[in-house]
């Protein structure tokens, strides 16, 4: 449960953090970033979890996203995890989409992925048990989630398979049914096996049509001009389970917006009020 | 005057571009970039010269600096050169301080430099001529100019040197005095060769004393936790030679923030600010 801090640094009040700890259940090290808002000086304060995309660190959306200025408003910590085990003792492969910042927030049964791939348990237990026991301002009653492309992916499946956990939730352009896209087509078999109905329990089309709506809105942002859109990302296809499961979605097109982190950036704003309007209500 | 488009990616409402052109001034190729706010597309809008420190590039302030959000509100066009000609012809040291990523806003007379370093007419005058020639919106009656340490004491020298043409200036964290600091004490000796009276062209304080106050507001932001500030910017200087001539200075010291960019993104709003109030008075 030890953690080193790599920096600290002041951002809109609060505290811009970056910290490494070795993960048990990756068997390796990891880093991540956590924003400290404000009024974390004076108590407890709500938890936002910000998944990363392909090949991304916990650095891309710290630097990129532009969340502290509205996280420093609304006194929410926002966490930002890496995408997968990292180092030289994990497996790995040339591919951009599969091993070392592919993770896809899945527990991996396959070799050689099996023995350090198992994202699912890290973000969902691990970590939050590390930040529990060293920020103490961290208010784990209240902890909503995020991400972006196969971010939003772990987003939309770690929200629906841990409700009594994660109180809100959104995404940037997610991956919205990887059984039925090119990346989770690789992916899922890749670190799970040949058995459909395991892929289904990291499928959020699949787990919403099962589990059946929730009691909240989810906030789903896509851009027209991004390139996954149409073959990868698919966003018709979560709101057609949205709408057969009777769950409030409001999805909303950008014309001219593509996958990129100015795409991000411009409706972050909309995204951290979103959360603050559920954990902080 | 020609350029070629690098990316050109939806942002705020605006559109966030990269440029790449060859630079007659540099004898190399040259990227910038220019980010276009909504107000563009009714007609001109006041352009915003953004000049990075040591080893950044124009990437640095545009993905890091936040810029965008409040640009697109105030109707502000930014524009992030590059700090030093480029490439495999171009001289070049193993310091960060010195030679390529470290141009110091100078036009260098000294062997092997002179012949490609000439960030002070490639800035005051050859990509301005780009954009004009380029960029139908770009207001050049009503440019304003900023920048960061190195770039700070580029966009100080190069306000009070062009008055004519610069109307606001202000800055994050500058070298104020490179003629005192070891940073200046190397480049401008390096570039400028040996005569004191040439590197006090490119001193912020030693013009400001040589020209006298000018009749608009100067912003300065400093961090106090800045590890470079005691050393090499030494704010105090400026503080100074603006009560020494009369000029109207706001040098605001921030506890806690360091040089780096979360500082300059939890400040850029009230430079843009400041610059559209004089800009668009």
């Amino acid at each position: 449960m030890s953690y080193e801090v790599i920096s600290e640094t002041a951002s809109f009040g609060g505290v811009q953090g970056y910290y490494k700890h070795t993960a048990e259940t990756l068997k390796c090290d990891m880093r991540f970033s956590v924003y400290m808002p404000p009024q974390a000086q004076e108590g407890k304060v709500p938890v936002l979890w910000y998944l990363s995309g392909l090949t991304c660190t916990e650095d891309n959306a710290t630097v990129k996203a532009g969340f502290q200025r509205v996280a420093s408003e609304l006194g929410l910590m926002i966490i930002c995890p890496d995408t997968s085990p990292r180092g030289e003792g994990v497996p790995n492969v040339e591919e951009y989409d599969f091993g070392q910042g592919a993770g896809f927030y899945v527990d991996a049964t396959e070799k050689p992925w099996a023995e350090h791939f198992k994202m699912y348990s890290y973000i969902t237990k691990e970590l939050p048990s590390v930040i529990a026991a060293n920020f103490a301002a961290a208010d784990m009653e209240k902890q909503g989630i995020t991400g972006h492309s196969m971010g939003g992916h772990g987003a939309l499946t770690l929200f629906l398979k841990n409700q009594d956990v994660y109180k809100s939730v959104s995404a940037f352009s997610p991956i919205v049914a990887p059984m039925k896209c090119p990346w989770g087509q690789k992916a899922l078999p890749g670190y799970l096996g040949d058995n459909p109905n395991v892929w289904a329990e990291y499928d959020a089309c699949a787990l919403l049509r099962k589990l059946g709506s929730v009691d909240t809105e989810i906030l789903i942002d896509q851009g027209l001009a991004d390139n996954f859109m149409e073959g990868q990302l698919k966003p018709e296809l979560f709101e057609d389970a949205c709408e057969a499961t009777g769950q409030q979605l409001k999805l909303r097109r950008h014309e001219g917006y593509d996958h990129g982190y100015f795409f991000i950036a411009t409706f972050m704003e909309d995204h951290l009020r979103h959360h603050a309007g559920v954990l902080t209500a």
